[in-house]
């Protein structure tokens, strides 16, 4: 049980490698629903990734319908333009639920095919009209958090184990 | 009386183009406080930013002293690995109120001695050890929304005024 981000028919690999650095920050783990508009060996998203790949628990499917048979069970969340509440007014919070955070390609966003039957569960993320949409990778981050803020952030380090960050902020080094 | 994102020393700028996306798509103004690793002529943050410089607000400082004598009156609010509390925990409640939130370089952070007068308003965004930081411009998102969360997104368009978005995924187009 946790929290997943999927992109459907991801197109631009440095997206992609931002996104695994975030799920490599936060044990999130990351679905990629094929057509993609790169390979994972391409330079640009090891490059965009650091080394994260390596650190990412991710699974790569075929099509929707493999993505959607294999995690029947879950909860599938979807933003887009179309959505008729904020994300902040989506319920992320139980532990024990698998939440399927789902962001469309960078040109084209989520097919209405796909999103049709999920519409109560559609969501948007509020803007102004002064652009077609945020950074994809924005995106996900902003979900993952406030996700994770729902959950209290799980056991992420929230202070770091210096000797005493006081300690390092004070001192005369 | 508004929010805020400041980049301190910012070095890349993709990362600034993508952050002035995020101010575009949300009405924030963005403070860039020298020394950058880039002029703002490049091509790569006009790419980056797509067409967005034109739709932000931003400013130049020639150094802290200058972003801190033009801004006084305001609260400064750092994120920094060495907070002691995390980014939901800070107030960005009080739309009465300018929050100035301080990102620092990509490589090194914000300089000790400019965070130690302020060690009550930093804050760290929580993460695993896998990663030695997020994007700075995942940063930036992550923060904005989570300041316009506690602000109930103020005027921001939290649905697209279609038809009826309702009617854009049930109709048969």
């Amino acid at each position: 049980m946790a929290i997943h981000l999927v992109q459907y028919n991801p197109e631009i690999p440095q997206n992609t490698g931002n996104i695994m650095r975030t799920c490599a920050a936060t044990d999130i783990k990351l679905h990629l629903i094929k057509p993609m508009g790169f390979s994972l060996d391409e330079k640009s998203v090891k490059r965009s990734g650091a080394n994260y790949i390596n650190e990412v628990d991710y699974t790569v499917y075929e099509n929707w319908e493999e993505f959607v048979e294999k995690n029947k069970g879950g909860k599938f969340c979807f933003c887009t333009r179309y959505g008729q509440k904020n994300h902040a007014q989506m319920d992320f919070s139980n532990p024990n639920e698998d939440y399927y955070i789902i962001l469309g390609a960078e040109s084209s966003g989520i097919p209405k095919e796909i999103l049709r039957p999920y519409f109560d569960n559609c969501f948007r993320v509020p803007m102004t009209n002064k652009v077609r949409s945020l950074n994809v990778s924005n995106v996900a981050a902003i979900l993952a958090y406030e996700a994770l803020r729902q959950q209290e952030f799980l056991d992420l380090w929230t202070v770091e184990p210096f000797k005493g960050a006081d300690w390092v902020l004070r001192d005369d080094e």
